[in-house]
């Protein structure tokens, strides 16, 4: 497990402990959350082309940087109530997807999760 | 930036470049392919209750840990994309998160994001 | 096709004429719009139990039955651009799933969706 | 309240008491649920231009009918479980936004939810 990963749950725990949280943080309610939170992501690219959503201004990109965060955290306290190490999950599945997609075939189809 | 994170940063970056994925890659579509993953994570949860939500069986949790992978994955390339560094955003959405909720007056309500 | 539906879709259509608005209703965008409105009415259930949402109070339940108009607005706008009765569809649906869960086998089961 | 949106409302009352779906059935669940189809009914554009959103092959458009449908059966439940019209919360949304958006202003602007 990453150190920095690691001391970031540990001070979420903590962060929940404080406020008597828990009881609020169901793995199905941080599901939902992790979910909405994506969604405000998305939402700053609602009605932006695929050309300007390659140019955020600086105000734009911070914005959104704050609804990263906010992902991620609710994945990183997703995976500490559930077990998992989501580091190690993601480098399986990255393995994962290199046989499912291989290079030559994958290369440069859009179809690429649905029909390869 | 974490050591960790910037390496499967790195492996990302090539994959993509190797199967000529970054026409589609547009900050717009990672952000919406970052919501659909989301929603993957959620359908597990769909049906149960939060208790069952809190004793997943291995089968599940297994199950679970792929789409957060898949979130994860997601969320790195997005970043990358736009130049923000997650990890550093995490933390300090978490330390404005402390200020937005006080422990004492955030103690044990729900209401915590909506009305405090 | 229901003459109700019909007008509120015609009323949609002229709305976004008189506001040049066509350039950005694509398909695609619409369908982003579908699933950022479908988390605001989720958003309100964020931290309810299922108990709790059985039971909302007045100003909650005017609250989301604004977001309930959003997600059935996009919903007539994204069937009027591709051409789909969404009423027919919904009725086909419904048939469809009377074959798929037979109500002997399907009866007070939670796996209804996964593992029928 | 249209008459043909009351009689399927009646039809998933009958076709959820049949099976005795009624307990999972909260309007949590059931908004978790409107946010689930409506991202399989974004998954069908997630790598596809807007331009070739606007130009769907039958095969396509049939899949997303299917995913619409989905999202217009748990909406309805959702609002009839929660004592909600849904077109008369659209029409009375519909005439909400004809006063924020003035056609005058919102005239080709991208920045229409957001800045206006």
């Amino acid at each position: 497990m990453s150190q920095d990963i690691e001391e970031l749950q540990a001070a979420l725990r903590r962060f929940a402990d404080e406020r008597d949280w828990g009881q609020f943080h169901s793995p199905k309610n941080l599901a939902v959350s992790l979910s909405l939170e994506a969604a405000e992501v998305l939402e700053h690219f609602q009605w932006l082309t695929e050309a300007q959503s390659r140019t955020l201004d600086d105000a734009r990109r911070q914005a959104v940087a704050h609804e990263i965060a906010d992902v991620l955290l609710y994945l990183l306290q997703l995976s500490d109530r559930l077990g998992i190490d989501p580091m190690q999950a993601a480098r399986e599945k990255l393995a994962l997807n290199a046989e499912r997609y291989p290079a030559d075939k994958a290369r440069g189809t859009s179809r690429k999760y649905t029909e390869l």
